[in-house]
């Protein structure tokens, strides 16, 4: 074949498919609008907003409601079926030609940190009611339904995801949230109703699939200029407080050769942390950010210290062997310096890998954008974690300047927040077409 | 001349140096009460006793005012005419021979530290008024006349001897002692007048010399199984805050080579600090004793850490050395991990050298008595400290078990604090005769 008979045959070809799916060829051609998104984040960071800039929104606040209200008001705009869930959840529905495929789901979350940024959990929240605009907008018929889903109290402990997974049990409701509020009454606060806690829970193969727009929070798009970071998964975090126990006594009159320094095998230890980390290839970290000594005197060698450890990675198997060695390590330490050390496992979320067919969907929605992308971990954690224990999930990240997040100093660029809610757009009708 | 010619002499030498001096003879016999002096200290343990143990007896509280009164019995019947100067502390005169020397001081403290032992202070006290004691038993009179001392709070910054060389500031007054009144009120409280602190004010030559029997507060006696240390100087005190700037990020999206990690910093100071100080002969010592991370959220790298740094030795030189190479190891520490370390300096102590001549007769004297003897610094502060800007000073340290101080488990033997009160006697009247 001759270049252009092979020309010929590809125009054919494409031709042909134009004339069988007019709906795919505008669907493709679909865009969000990069100032209507923009203005809403603007507006949503009045609710809450801190005289030194970013937002104090945390969830169950008048903030949070109010910036609730102004999400409820967005979604039904967009001409979504409003609803609050029993845990607090805001999900709005719109039909699909088929009724009996299960939703796909698309969302993130609007409240805050204590003095947070903008930006996180408010670029997917308002790029997931963009989309449903957008679709509104041009008359599109998804053949699944579609929800748009405001987690409540993410930064919390991933509350409102965790009720939907059936993982939030009836005794954390009486915790003592940052709003003052107890989970139980902020759940009121918000409009759900604790009692029926059990009619907000979903089962594995109710959801055709979640996706999500966020933030990075990290610097790595930022630092190597990718627009688009394709999750490969929410990376697993265990958490250990570790005691160390030495003997105080006064720094006086101890000789140094007859101290048993619980401050001093500490410093060995998080040096230790560090080294084992670093020491083999991947982006596992490692990190030592809580540390008591006690008695806490200037003058009194530390008898006893208490500081936490954190390991996250995608793989749990490779956090068990970061672990044991740095365990091993510690009892050296123990033994040089006549210590003890006592590790006490507090928390442990297990990696949630995302769904391989979103990746590709992800990196494919990006490609016909002209956008970069880059395949990475989510370091940090998110709804999309417990949504993975439902069905499969993505998520798109944008970049954040400088890699500052949980700061009034978060910013993610305009432009960057259109491209991940135009890739959102695209994967999920990819995602309805399969 | 022959064994037996030189003998002769000898024999004859001792028999004339009796002759003259019948006084010297009788004042090498005289001895403490052991069963006394314990008897009395298990008494003074009454007022400020814990359920546990121990007592707390901190300055200015109604324990410390009760053991005071119960002091001040004792060195009444010892026929010491009793002063409370205007800073509180308690003074017990005997008149001496020649009215035209100088004092000689003898004494301590009774308060504690919350939670303290019965011995640090009540044993230098009790074993002053001891001597006291034997004194007016035995009808001797000094050449000098003697005082006897209680030091009022020692151990909430040498309170009282500081008012004596005229350390104590104005400002200081307003401080709140552990008692929860603020020194002035204290003072008040024990019988003093703040008003007039200057009238409790001694200068230099006004006292002849002031010794202190203290237990050692540390296991290099017990250890060594020495019965007494004769104290060659109260080390110098130096203390910094340094403060550790990195940057504070997510824990989970940055990655461990973008990391400005405070604690980690901290960590390599902390075991430089140990290594400077332990690489060089010596008795000095460096104590990291209080830490502080900031935010101090296991999932939050450090941002920022303040640390106590603690130096001490007998000799102010080495103690800059020290400093000098700990200041340039943590500037080269700042460089590879992308923090700033500031040093701010918050006390110091100068140290503080004892007489060559008081070492000499207490050395002396424990020879004469049979006791092994360890010169030795003392790495804690002592009233004698603030003596040693007036006037000659010593200190003799008898062996605290398993070198326990500031704890109800402080212990010194019945015998040993017998040994410590016969040289503080021993060495006393040697003093008084040159």
């Amino acid at each position: 074949m001759n270049r252009r008979a092979f020309s010929a045959r590809l125009l054919g070809a494409a031709a042909a498919s134009a004339l069988c799916r007019p709906q795919l060829r505008a669907q493709s051609q679909l865009r969000v609008d990069r100032k209507r998104i923009n203005d809403r984040l603007s507006a949503l960071s009045e609710f809450g907003k801190n005289p030194q800039g970013g937002v104090s929104r945390v969830a169950y606040s008048e903030a949070d409601r109010q910036g609730r209200e102004y999400a409820i008001g967005l979604m039904r705009a967009a001409g979504l079926e409003v609803t609050v869930d029993a845990a607090g959840n805001i999900l709005g529905r719109r039909a699909g030609s088929d009724p009996k495929l299960p939703s796909l789901l698309i969302g993130s979350h609007i409240d805050s940190v204590p003095e947070g940024g903008n930006y996180d959990g408010n670029v997917g929240s308002m790029g997931a009611i963009e989309v449903a605009q957008v679709l509104s907008d041009n008359k599109v018929m998804t053949r699944h339904p579609l929800e748009v889903i405001i987690f409540q109290n993410e930064e919390g402990g991933l509350i409102g995801s965790r009720a939907i997974d059936g993982e939030l049990t009836e005794k954390e409701l009486d915790l003592v949230s940052r709003s003052g509020k107890t989970i139980r009454e902020g759940i009121k606060f918000i409009g759900g109703d604790p009692a029926k806690l059990s009619s907000a829970r979903r089962k594995r193969g109710d959801i055709a699939a979640y996706l999500e727009l966020h933030i990075e929070q990290g610097g790595i798009l930022d630092t190597e200029k990718i627009n688009i970071g394709i999750v490969e998964g929410i990376v697993g975090i265990n958490w250990w407080d570790v005691t160390i126990e030495g003997f105080a006594n006064h720094a006086g009159t101890t000789p140094m050769n007859q101290r048993h320094d619980a401050l001093l095998a500490a410093a060995k230890f998080i040096q230790a942390v560090n080294r084992i980390v670093t020491a083999v290839p991947g982006r596992q970290v490692g990190t030592v950010g809580r540390i008591q000594s006690l008695p806490g005197a200037p003058n009194v060698i530390p008898g006893k210290v208490v500081l936490s450890l954190e390991l996250r990675d995608l793989d749990a198997g490779k956090i068990a062997q970061l672990y044991q060695k740095i365990f091993a390590e510690s009892q050296q330490i123990a033994e040089s310096s006549g210590t003890k050390f006592d590790f006490k496992e507090i928390n442990v979320n297990i990696p949630a890998p995302t769904d391989e067919r979103i990746r590709r969907f992800i990196a494919e929605s990006a490609g016909a954008l002209g956008l970069s992308t880059k395949t990475m971990p989510s370091g940090a954690g998110h709804d999309a974690q417990d949504m993975a224990r439902l069905g499969p999930v993505g998520m798109i990240f944008i970049p954040s300047v400088g890699g500052i997040s949980h700061s009034p100093r978060e910013f993610s660029r305009p432009e960057d927040i259109e491209n991940g809610a135009n890739v959102l757009l695209q994967a999920l009708l990819k995602l309805d077409r399969e």
